[in-house]
């Protein structure tokens, strides 16, 4: 009962705070002492402060306001991908504290070796965290691939399978896709959107369906695999096993061809290169192919475009929108809306704090052990 | 709180029934006495009835004991589809007491005309009901279109769009998808999973997704969206205005071509029939490489082929299970299990009444006025 109450009240501050011991007794429908008493573990915790007076309701007496603290309690984020590796601190009232990315070649990489890498860079970020009088509370993987429970299954360009990651990691870590990761990024840290399709535009391409908020994860948490979808049966093939998938004609390499980084194909898009501009046109008209047949399964409220699909949007837009509202208009009057994310490349480690971020205002007896 | 512990006593009887009153109290950790009167009012309404004597746990005495009654409450399921109309009825046990399908020629229909005739049927149909002694507590109606709300929105092969059905039909009634409708009904009427992706052959062809009991709807109501998964892209033109949809291959027209019925194909496909099966291999391939779409993104625990696609199987699964082993098989070790209802034609149908037993006994006491 405690611990329910204490996420009650934590939860009340979370969504509508900074608030008064007396504008959370009547908020919540627990006595001011009930509140009293919750509110001093939370503050001994660290997960909510006392801040200035606010007036308490139209006649009440100015009162000291209690609201989340951005000082002491903390998440950890933590990313694999393909080339390279990254890691966050994101504060209880999400702001984040601090980003590291360290470019890397995983491709085809030993998992261990890959790990103790990120180890490193774990305890560097911890410490760095510590300093600025943080506590890492918890912390979460992203992966490019498909992961059951705590399994990751199998990320065909890391050459990875069946890869137990957190007991690598020497730290409890929760593991996710991290296109589920990215969606819950772009919920937390995005556009305030609850109803949405992320998608992740990397060397490989997935997707996370949000629906009121929520997730969708299928029956054994591998939905949302859009670089897999059919764009063409016989079409070229797909490190996956299959042909013509989606990724083979919008996955980074088949953007990139011989140039090195996006940055570069941007540059060559710009002057009008006309190799940068067909695989342009290509990777857009299988986008916007794949996007059909996720709008008829999932019905996702918007699309948001993320990771390097959000630097080339501009020659991606249209061919995108037309294929979307040519093969969808009789069926649904409007597509779905189409925009970009402005989460870069760290929505997927920026979502993994938030998961973290999220448990502990869920429950936070059970995560801050009160 | 009445209604809450009205619902408890049901559900305890609907799941672990036949149970005399000791044992309900015991099971919902209700007294004796709250237990009697709920009980009372659940056999005044005809949801429960009184049977034989059972022992009550090992020491008890034996007692009465009540179970879900037969004999009063029912529902009706409609269906409004493209060559028939059909309507039956299912007791509160979800035992079917009747059925009738009227074959009609909808294509390009007047939603009226049509919503007349089968407003003869239910008639007919509650009159027959009647005369057995049940009471139709409410109705649900299956089309095969998209539905968000109250509203279909977009039936192509009918040729209707923004119709309120229900306000023609004269009686309050539930209105959904038919591939939705047609998953419940497997999900209550067929084989007990609760993780499968339903797959409805009809003229058009749609899905539903059951994870773990329940339907995924998506944002508006208008997943599962099947048909018009894009096979190929530049391919013939599909009637909902894309190209290449998996509907032109599989739909029930394709599959038939100048065949007048099911029946009449699978006796050419059992004769050798060129025609007849290189139409089916069509279907089939093409049904491979849109499941295999729909399982990278919808992630379902097996996959049940409904309607026409039942009676075909025999020449349709070397095709959908070698598309889906060889472009699966990397992503996710074994693809999901393929299965055949054996609902056939009744799916939807026996899905709409199923909803309507659910919505009894989940809140009995709203549904039945108690």
């Amino acid at each position: 009962m405690r611990a329910r109450n204490l996420a009650v009240v934590l939860q009340a501050v979370h969504r509508d705070g900074p608030l008064t011991r007396a504008g959370l007794a009547e908020l919540t429908g627990l006595t001011k002492t009930t509140v009293s008493s919750l509110v001093g573990a939370l503050l001994e915790a660290g997960a909510v402060s006392e801040s200035g007076a606010v007036r308490d309701g139209e006649r009440g007496r100015p009162g000291v306001a209690v609201a989340l603290s951005g000082h002491r309690v903390a998440a950890l984020g933590l990313e694999v991908n393909i080339d390279y590796l990254a890691a966050c601190v994101v504060d209880l009232t999400r702001s984040v504290r601090l980003r590291r990315t360290r470019p890397a070649d995983n491709r085809g990489s030993d998992p261990a070796e890959v790990l103790q890498r990120l180890r490193d860079l774990v305890k560097e970020v911890t410490a760095e965290a510590e300093g600025a009088g943080l506590r890492i509370i918890g912390a979460a993987l992203a992966v490019p691939g498909t992961v059951e429970g705590d399994l990751l299954r199998n990320a065909p360009h890391l050459g990875w399978r069946d890869v137990r990651v957190a007991d690598l990691l020497d730290l409890p870590c929760a593991v996710d896709n991290e296109a589920n990761l990215a969606a819950l990024g772009e919920l937390w840290f995005g556009s305030g959107a609850a109803d949405f399709l992320y998608v992740s535009g990397e060397i490989g391409v997935g997707a996370g369906l949000v629906v009121d908020g929520t997730v969708f994860r299928g029956t054994y948490g591998l939905a949302g695999e859009l670089g897999h979808v059919v764009v063409t049966p016989d079409g070229p093939a797909c490190r996956c096993g299959g042909r013509g998938c989606l990724e083979v004609y919008a996955g980074q390499d088949a953007l990139l061809g011989e140039l090195d980084s996006v940055a570069t194909l941007v540059t060559a898009l710009a002057e009008g290169d006309r190799r940068a501009l067909d695989a342009c046109g290509r990777a857009g008209d299988a986008l916007g192919v794949a996007l059909t047949s996720a709008v008829h399964l999932l019905d996702p409220g918007r699309i948001v475009l993320g990771g390097i699909f959000a630097p080339l949007f501009p020659w991606l837009e249209s061919s995108v929108r037309g294929a979307l509202a040519a093969r969808l208009r009789q069926m649904r009057g409007t597509p779905p809306a189409l925009a970009v994310s402005a989460n870069g490349a760290d929505a997927a480690v920026l979502g993994a704090a938030g998961l973290i971020i999220q448990r502990i205002v869920a429950d936070p007896a059970d995560v801050l052990g009160l």
